[in-house]
């Protein structure tokens, strides 16, 4: 039996493989969730990806993730610093929730690296380019064997 | 004649009664607005409500309130503290907006203590749960009849 | 059968309707305490008023609501902005405390923005002039009825 | 030939000439596009305005921009002061970007006097009213022309 | 019939074309007073172009433009972040100032990135190098016209 | 026999009756000068005035007092708050110096509340008007006549 | 005809003469009344003195100052640096408030560098040790005269 | 022969084993003084208590204790972190005054960390409940004894 | 051919699951040790572990690492947030390092949320308990076989 | 029978009665350990005294105190202001913790007057000298006997 | 062949002997400059020796060493601590620059502890009075020599 | 007869010629100390050198020096920043320390430009590289030689 897994691109992630490659690589936003989902597979989720650039429609995500999913992987991007309100979406809902971030925000602007978001998550992971999902993915089965 | 009342509520109060019930109460968003509007009504107010987690939702409708209401009851939720576009748009529409909060927030983090759209509302009731909007509604009715 | 309801102004309000009138309004002490006295009693409340320029008298008073009163409505005026004895005092008695200020200080000096009494009251209301002491005494009503 | 120029109007630019007059003055949006049309057109430009109170939908019109226009001016409104989502948008796409500011932000209050996205902008113009759209459309010229 | 128009070149301008190049362009600060002066002429504007290495030597220029010019355009360079002798002379005289930087400031470092000056400046322009100047004219002429 | 006393008027002072009369007074600097003499001739003392707009003059003439003036009267305008050159000349010499402000800098902007320049006076005056200057030839008379 | 001046000393003022007399200087409270008393007489003024350590006994004071006296000079002893109260009881009242310290308070501690109840006195004067009372009675003389 | 010692209780310090057990004990303020009076008494001391909630009540003690007392300790409550005012007549007095708190303030909320009055105390105690009074005892025991 | 991975436990570690169980579980370091050594072999690594409360043997340990191991995993413990030698050290050798924390640092106390040796590493894993060190293992497999 | 009582001196303080007598005093350490274990054993305690100018040394001894000793009384010189690991020892550890300072550390530079260990301490002792160590010795007998 | 070097005295240097000798010691200007020329000889240095209190004169003289000099010594005085102009002409300059204090700034009031102008200069030496000079001549000779 | 310099290379310095070679050069340190010696040589010092990566072992070996050295240099490495223990051990002895650092730490990381050494060593020298020491030992001649 699989769990249900939600994995969730923040804004301007759309853009990944084109924008900044140096910071952020060439993989492109599909070819990462094609990995994601086989990854995903190995581990027993059945992942559905979801990108947007709109706080609002992520908050609906979240909430729908209440009862829909078993385990949440989010990169909030620029929201992590700022977003109040998915903070307090992360916390009103049950299945735990992983936050990814491309780069290692601890080596970047003094504004990127405190995240809002984190302190309400299970944990974090950053710096690992895309290869952080897949290490997400396996904190997730982790958590939910209750074997963390 | 009745008057036109606006009531918002800010993002994830759409969970209400479900999420943090120790904070925020067991009493649902539907059940409230039905107090809400009952109340409005006993103090001569015809009452529409409205929940969004969207940022430009919330901003779209108080500019529509610019004409199509008389008072304004709003709760920001995790936008009082970050949105400087939701403070200009109280600041620019004419009738009078009143901040409620379900929490004391002063008492909570750091971060939820300043409101960033209090300065520009009429006045602010935080603390007293679900009955703060009914506070609310009496004072709407006194700034209308200038008896505040 | 009544509750006992006590009411403490801070310093200064004895100059109300004197001071500043564009900011507090034109109401008297006296006009307010009437008023407030006879809103009280249409809720089932015998209302004390009580006016005090000393920080000292304040917190006896407070301490005398111990066992003296069911529930306790403060306007601290400039002590809410630097007295750690008052909030001690308030969160050391047992009846419920809500905080009034008349006019809305998240909208004055930055100074005044901050309460330092607020965090230990059971709720908060500012920016409605007279008129906010009359909605708290309607939220006491419903705190000691268990109504909010 | 005629160059693509994309005009991005952020919150509450809607209410033009209706809010605040006194800062912002009495020109209407619709006004105001006629101008900036007009004007565009004298430069070489093809101008295409677009006005919106949504975070999400200002980053997805800049992302867009990215092959669709030749350069981009943007008055951010109120998310000036706290997007790095948006920051992250405009630092993604290729067309140089011009902020401008109706209102001179440097004499206002605090929260309005430092921009987030300025940094990763072409220029910054503020102070000139309306007629900042059209001085920056000039800057567009030169920034195009390489005579800047 | 011409406006008199002074353009005041602060601290180091001198060495402009051959300073950090890189920054602040290659054009000499001879070359840019000719291209200001032609293109001031052409928008009616006879100019008179200084520089200085000396704080009071700009005061002393501030004040006799009161009564001896029409508008002012200044580069305040490093004094912009540090001189309020500055500042209160051009607050104390009647024509309009507008200021100028050949950077975009708010990319830089921290201490550049706030002005002291700005707030009672008419307007600022920032980040398209010597084109600025010739923005600032543009702008001048505008103020002037009641045009703005 | 008279003792000598300087009277130091720093940057913009030179415009006074002229600039902004409603802080500063609608006296100019010439009359002013001249109730400044008299008074000091009815308290025994020879009086000089000076005015500069140039931070080097200003500490050139303080440094020329020590030996040459008994007693310094000094309003530093802007230089106040950003010239440790200033304090420390002040600091250097031996005659008693009295730091005078027109307007009361306590209630201005925050930027004009601290002096940097008064920890190392022997006192300050602010809020009079040129009266200011008047009461510190008074608090002079009694520093050199030991009388304070 | 005299005018009535109130001189409010504020707490540890008894112990003056007696306490840190390298700061404060050898003069007991009583002789200093004295000197004021005299002084005042001799510019018109009818001088009570009070001092008291209790911050409600000087609101109370400053109080009945509004009718009862024509001008205040207060020095509110460690009252400067924590009392919001003071400060509104001195905006509440109409006679004109001057402050005065006897040591220089720019050049003490960090805490004793700012004054709350300053912005709302009419001027300040401070270093001068007793002789700064008498510099003030001339002040008020000034203001009474409208010749300051 | 005795000593006398003075051991004042600051505000709330009435409400002892009522208020707070988990944080400030059961032991009443009348069975402490017992305790300390005993302590006292065995150390050569004849003591004497008083608690106020009045801070000008207070100096004026502390004040008394020139002369009247040998030495003095003192737990502020919640004027510890406020009062300039306590700070002044302690530093004005010449008997030894230690500082007491019952709780560990280190550990407690940030603004209970930093203690105005300490840094004019011989010496603090802190985190042992009542106990550390009894402390004290021994410790001003030694100081008059020159053993410390 | 397997590659040399040494994994450094910081300050206080040696105590696992001795202390605060609450917060960093029950596991004892050997048998952390052991599921590291063991999960390390099949992912190809010869793993060392070391651990010391010393910040000298730490840094020693890293300077040996260059050379001799070909990744590092580090938990600084307390050093985490202070260390600036660690931290010089980390960034002069040449194998990745990764950073593990078994608690969320980012949910913690304000001074542990900051991490000064972050920025120099590779990545950052935080929040999963000992199940870290294994994500972290498979994060090292991932940069050596350059796969991430 | 006897407890077992640790008492750790921080770095430096093997220089006592040699460094800095002015502010620590001329009693060497051997004295004063013999000072310690006498009024120790006086109040049932068997001392054993170390003193190191190693923090790892210091945090292995507060290991071995777990089991090893009843009760520590630690003066953690330099590191009290800087150490989290010595303060994650303190905290790790079963037996209490009582902070002793010489001085006043509330009375000396602004760096000094923070304790980063007392948080996790039972309470500190600060200002009289050798003696606050045998005031720290009856505290923890207290401690032990259940009596305070 | 010898090198030409400059030496730069900043504000209130010309009173070196005069002015707080024990901070600055007894050496006069001149006679100081005599040990430099004589100093710099023996290197190989022609010296040119100015001194002035004018930010902007300072200026001029960096920008004519600019072709003028091999190499430059500055101690920039007062102005070390807020001018960013000449912080911008040292940087624009090629010769090297070397800044000198005659005391050890790290040792003085805080704001005299950071150099803006230092991060632009080669290297800095502070604290050994005017032997600090001819330690820069030194460092001087072996910058030009490629030696150091 | 010479005397005995002490020479303290702290944390990291043993990497010195390998570690980022752009920042602190290609000389290793057994290269520094050959040439560190034989300028000391020539100076009349018998020179000691010794580098460590612990704290505890630099704090014992300046109290040796307190007898066993007549003046030290020491390059505190990471610890100039941190370090208050070796402040201490630094102010505690009686030979002069002067602090030497290979780059200009001025020109650094924020963190690296405040030292908390600098304060009690008789001077600093920093930005020269190796010639950096060479000039420290000059200068500890003439500090001996009381001839500077």
């Amino acid at each position: 039996m699989t769990d249900r897994l939600l994995v969730i691109h923040g804004p301007n992630l759309n853009l990944l493989g084109i924008r900044e490659p140096d910071i952020y690589g060439r993989t492109t936003l599909a070819e990462l969730d094609r990995q994601i989902t086989g990854h995903g597979a190995g581990r027993g989720f059945d992942v559905r990806c979801r990108q947007s650039n709109h706080e609002g429609v992520i908050i609906d995500e979240l909430h729908q993730a209440n009862g829909g999913s078993d385990a949440v992987i989010i990169n909030p991007g620029g929201f992590t610093h700022s977003s109040i309100a998915i903070r307090d979406a992360i916390a009103a809902i049950t299945p735990p929730v992983i936050e990814v971030h491309l780069s290692n925000i601890s080596a970047r602007e003094e504004f990127r690296r405190t995240s809002i978001t984190a302190p309400v998550c299970a944990g974090m992971i950053s710096g690992f380019g895309w290869a952080g999902y897949l290490l997400a993915i396996d904190a997730a089965r982790r958590l939910l064997d209750g074997a963390a």
